[in-house]
């Protein structure tokens, strides 16, 4: 069953990024204001949205949905789709093409498929629980660096929780002679961890559209996540910690010296 | 003679761009260790400035040369070309498609060409002194953003300083409502900040062939540039600030209490 909803999903969220790059390239031809920006994107993140909820429901009528623009549907097959239609939209607002489509699926309280579809780079990272992580085609792996200071780690920012968050963890990682990377997807900087091109990424809060597809596909390329609960995360969302297994202790530890209280 | 260089640089950069891509994309297919990926980097990096050398030696006989790989060679035009072959080494080591090839070109004391291709989004960033700035073929502006929480800065960080200045300034910045950016390749957030995407950008030092080409890019996209002087940078980098006419000063202070003391 995952691994159906898996290709369906992934085909899915390429039909949503060529619908999310048509306004993309809408708005690099336009020289309006940032908020004339602002309201295509709005209208961008809606129409996606809508695009993979109708597909969803036509598909898996019984199955669940949550989505970060249209709220929630429940449904009755114990299946729930969680999406986020752009994820980085200050990137999309901005003109920079570092942003994605999230879609993920949820069956009793475990994350069972999680794509991030790229339509800049022409990439789709994907997993099934059980079945292994891919970029396209190819399989992925977290790093095998057992060193922080072996690669970068990517840290991310909201406005959920406070500033002093990101600031400590990037202080306490520069000091034990780390890099930080944050380029403002943080779907994306999942991604890059679990296919090995980041050692990690933690963010004190992320909500469920997210952040469970690119803990999922982390854990199935050979990563560790940090414990989460996907149902609680799915109204509250959560703490994210993830990282290849020779680096992820140092991460956690970095984590739970510079983060303030849980959400 | 300036808009003649620059045709010709944009044209040179698209054919490094190209070369570039073709290791990228081996680096892809690639399950070696990172040391295997470094090496093919490393050479990567030596080809891609070797042939932006020989085109350019060719074209222009009596313009000098300096550049990341292979060192300085002096000219008798007066006119110095500076390039950066592969801008965002660590990304693109780490198969993340964030990086560029930088072109320069220095005359009398002034950057008169500036270039930063970014070949996976297929964008050429480009400026001659005087006559505008463009990606592609569409003029770019610097953001009209008059406020620190309107939008994203750029930072950079580097092995070159003390780690202490770019996590104040983002600890600064943060303070006062702003948000911060890090793709890892100073070129590409450069160009960013020319074209409106970030609001700005800075960083405690960078190398000539990093920074010239985006300094120049900026200014002729309506932007404000920290003073620098070309020849000094040419041997010996320079700090480097940039934005918007609204922004800049904001930055500005904010770097002038984070960062030490120039190199």
């Amino acid at each position: 069953m995952a691994s159906e909803r898996l290709d369906f999903a992934a085909t899915l969220a390429g039909k949503a990024g060529e619908l999310g790059m048509e306004y993309f390239r809408r708005l690099e031809t336009l020289t309006v204001t940032k908020k004339g920006h602002q309201d295509l994107v709005s209208e961008a993140d809606r129409d996606v949205e809508t695009l993979v909820r109708k597909e969803l429901a036509a598909a898996y009528p019984q199955d669940g949905i949550v989505g970060e623009e249209h709220g929630r549907v429940e449904g009755s097959s114990g299946y729930t789709w969680v999406i986020d239609p752009i994820d980085g939209t200050a990137n999309f607002v901005a003109g920079i093409p570092q942003w994605c489509v999230i879609i993920a699926c949820v069956y009793n309280g475990e994350t069972i498929v999680g794509v991030i579809h790229d339509p800049n780079a022409n990439e789709t990272f994907r997993a099934a629980k059980g079945e292994g992580a891919f970029v396209n085609d190819r399989p992925i792996k977290v790093t095998d660096s057992d060193s922080l200071s072996n690669g970068s780690l990517g840290v991310g920012f909201n406005g959920r929780t406070e500033a002093s968050d990101a600031i400590n963890c990037i202080g306490a990682l520069v000091s034990k002679g780390g890099v930080f990377f944050r380029n403002a997807s943080g779907g994306l900087m999942l991604a890059y961890a679990a296919s090995g091109r980041l050692i990690g990424y933690c963010e004190s809060h992320m909500n469920a559209w997210d952040c469970l597809a690119g803990m999922l596909i982390t854990e199935e390329a050979g990563g560790m996540v940090a414990p989460y609960d996907a149902d609680h995360t799915l109204t509250n969302g959560t703490r994210v910690v993830v990282g290849g297994p020779g680096v992820f202790k140092d991460i956690a530890e970095i984590v739970e010296a510079s983060f303030g209280p849980r959400r």
